[in-house]
């Protein structure tokens, strides 16, 4: 690995302004431009020097504190991983060993985890219209504390996917696509379809469909987000990925047809998600401690679900997306945040065929790659004013991180 | 913050003559009072240090072992804070993850444990009579290990809360005393009040209580006990607290009115406890495996508890305070290890009502902000035969905890 | 600690020609004796480092993943201790709280858990015919990972206990001879015993009798393998072991009696385990799902236990071992991996006789006291190319792993 492709990296990290500086990242529409290219360039950085085994420890010490309220391997070692490379102590808070109360004391554990942390991360995903109301509390909390003179510093509250978006996934996702087709300035005009795909399984989250039509409108994609009647999103959301491709000069458009998203199709992401409608009457009902009706309206969603089984990324759909896609493909790029159901392989029928989740499979693999640089680039713009001195001064030393 | 104030903090702590080297810290009322002016003062150095991004790390690797047989948040990252600032990898003990056997083994664990280990922090305040055993035991075992060789090196036990005591909550409450007040000198004469309080739940541990009338009583306060009438605590333990006071000139009262205790009292601290009786017939039934009889025995404690409800810390009790205590207050200073049971927060009737826990809200966590330093103090002085020194040494090098 | 011991270890590293660089550690048959010498030796030079307070620090981030598909304790804080004193930060892939689907994603999981991970220590022991496939099949993923470029380095997998071998405990036991009998070089012609013992439990591996067989054979020992009819080890390592004694000049016998096994052995490790071919049958019952005949079966293999509880090492089979042994033994040494079953101490009736364990228990301490080191070693040696070279540096260097 070249050091020599790090500075430009740097230098255009120090003239991009960013805003987050002592802030959270929560939602990527609630972030200037200029804040999501930082994180796209202090993360290529941070990969670079990884790669070139020069040290990133930016802190000797200090913890880094996640909070998975959902099941969670890639965003869990993503986590854990950029708390280590940058030289914090990756703690969990593990709701079921400690005894959390609801309501008003969300704002006291925020503050009792957070005497000596750089970050917080969140993953609660699980309850339309819960866990960005969570995140924004902590947020708020730690925000009191570090006011109040309790808190030494104020901790970065990280979305580790929430209700809403995924920032974690869908910017690794966008410098997946940077790498892909050889700059973000090479992403206008080409096609993406985000389209629902089955899956046996029920309660996906909607936050990657969310994420990747409000993200990739802002720099100019043709966003074609498809699924089959009753399976919306959020519909401010599709406002606001409308609104990302007016202001662009992308498009988003939506279809209730699998074919036509993949219709000349560069980049394809089928991925399955809970209907919109029936999230928010399972929160209803979950507030409600309606167990019954619960299981009730999954037994439901999951009939539903079966109707779609043709929702499947097979290769007479991939035939019709776009054969001139750059780097030699003969057909689209596939995409999806792992892991994926795959046909005949970890279920019976699923969101993608076997033959194209293999052909494409290493390259989702690379598309994983980058998250855990996203996550420790979000720390360091979060937690250091000047973040490309820092990285200059790690580059400077250039401290072996392994001996020998 | 200014490093100026931390050379004499190290200056005093240099002339302490503290005698924790290759020890333990269990219980506060076996420690001489030079060792717990140390612990106040390595930890206000800490703090400081911190607050001033110096790098606290003393060791660069080593594990801090921490075996919570009960939930716990606050002492949980506390722990892990004081590992990370100091540079220890803390790694859990999940008893459920392994297969500890009892009585004998206990011993073998302990060593097993601690090949490369720096100190075990154990939480064990379930069952009278068992916690301080287990962790003297666990004690006894790794100095055996130290002395036969087995052992590199000696790791200190440290109590996060036993049957019996709760140094590491009781020296952080002190610490925030002699900050309210500005001096440990500014206490005695003092009158708090330690007082039961209701709670809607069920065997809470008498530690709290237990710490604080023998540690308070070791400064001159004059310490008031109030509880209902069957609501004792371990009476050896009253027995101590009457003769801390006795010599430092303090004094120790008891009482059944919570009005009485509350009557010019400068500092309160409601807290619920389970009576000693029925903690002491718990162990003795859980010794003998009888399910029923202990759910019979929760129940009729709830009864019982129930009958106290007007034990609650509200306005009324609150203006019979000292109004003149100091720093501007219009009543006595409130205290609480946290979660207070809160009413009509976090339950229907509790420890203190809402208003009043509102005024002292940040208080309280100011309260627990020192724990992690407590902690750490407590690592550092067992484990370093010249801690004054390694402050020095890292004042004097002020390496940047945080780069940029 | 002199640390004038530590230069001639590292010499002797050099000329070992150890070839486990960016490879894994499974099997100890599956490695030259030079490896075996070299995982020996780095083993001593890093105990002797710690000891003499001496930094052991390789790396200064990057994650030491564990993936426990069984109990364990011992073997766990092994792996901890082994990370953090190369400065890792250990991460435990917990299966329940993550969504690791079965079949062809095993290979997915590897990877998404390695972008910065420089060892996977996994331990599966269950079932015959799983543990090691599945470790060769993670180790088969990261391999593939890193040619392809999604992985900036190649991840070590080693073998925290299999169905077939357990060589982080043998080569801490083969430490342990060397140091008992000063040298590998005293071991060729000494006798040791491999035998089964009662226990109360079911279903324990078959790996440290497999490993010990394989193992001791090499370096010339005289090994036994006694066990009741039935509780047979895998035919092929009996083999094997038979095999590699030819090859040493040692010898590998069996028989059925554990008083011919001891009669004149200098060393005995006697240790319960499952019968191969219930084993065997229980990884089919498994496969089908057949939860009642899983049950039936555990009840027949207990029952066939307790037929055996005179497999008890004690005074009477103690008194037929070698009495001349070294070391002022007037009895063989006794070794065992902790934690053992012994009879009225943990158990009514056990392994071994509580006397026999007492006067041996120090001795097993010891024994485990080489197992973080040798796991160190094994990390040292598959991720650094001059292993000997890094360790000279840590000497010259001499940064002290703790301060005051």
């Amino acid at each position: 690995m070249d050091t020599a492709d790090i500075r430009p990296l740097i230098e255009r990290l120090e003239s991009c302004a960013a805003s987050l500086y002592r802030k959270d990242f929560l939602l990527t529409w609630e972030q200037p431009a200029t804040d999501l290219h930082a994180v796209l360039l202090a993360a290529e950085a941070l990969e670079h020097l990884w790669r070139a085994n020069i040290s990133t420890c930016v802190f000797d010490s200090g913890l880094a504190v996640s909070n998975f309220r959902d099941k969670s391997t890639r965003t869990r070692f993503s986590f854990a991983s950029a708390a280590s490379m940058l030289g914090l102590s990756a703690q969990d808070l593990d709701e079921s060993k400690s005894q959390i109360a609801h309501g008003e004391t969300v704002r006291e554990t925020a503050n009792m985890i957070s005497f000596l942390t750089e970050v917080i991360g969140i993953r609660d995903d699980l309850f339309l219209g819960e866990g960005h109301k969570y995140m924004a509390e902590v947020a708020a909390a730690v925000e009191e504390g570090h006011r109040e003179g309790v808190l030494p510093s104020r901790p970065a509250v990280i979305n580790l996917q929430s209700d809403q978006d995924h920032p974690t996934q869908t910017l690794a996702d966008l410098l997946h696509l940077q790498k892909t087709f050889g700059s973000l300035e090479a992403l206008p005009g080409r096609k993406i379809a985000m389209t629902w795909a089955y899956s046996p399984s029920y309660g996906k989250p909607l936050s990657v469909a969310q994420g990747i039509i409000t993200l990739m409108t802002r720099f100019g994609m043709n966003v074609v987000l498809a699924h089959p009647e009753g399976y919306d999103v959020i519909p401010e959301l599709e406002q606001l990925a409308a609104q990302h491709a007016e202001e662009s000069g992308g498009s988003f458009t939506k279809t209730q047809s699998m074919e036509q998203a993949f219709q000349d199709a560069e980049v394809v992401y089928p991925k399955s998600w809970a209907p919109y409608k029936i999230m928010a009457q399972r929160t209803a009902l979950l507030r409600g401690g309606e167990a019954k009706k619960l299981k009730e309206l999954e037994r439901e969603c999951l009939a539903d679900n079966a109707r779609h089984k043709d929702w499947e990324c097979n290769d007479r759909l991939m035939s019709l997306t776009n054969r001139d896609a750059s780097r030699g493909m003969s057909e689209a790029h596939y995409m999806h945040p792992l892991p994926a159901d795959i046909t005949d392989v970890n279920c019976d029928a699923g969101e993608v065929a076997a033959n194209v989740f293999e052909r494409h499979r290493l390259a989702t693999y690379h598309e994983a790659e980058h998250k855990p640089y996203i996550i420790a680039a979000m720390i360091l713009l979060t937690r250091c004013e000047r973040p490309a001195r820092v990285l200059t001064d790690l580059l400077d030393k250039s401290t072996p991180r392994r001996l020998g």
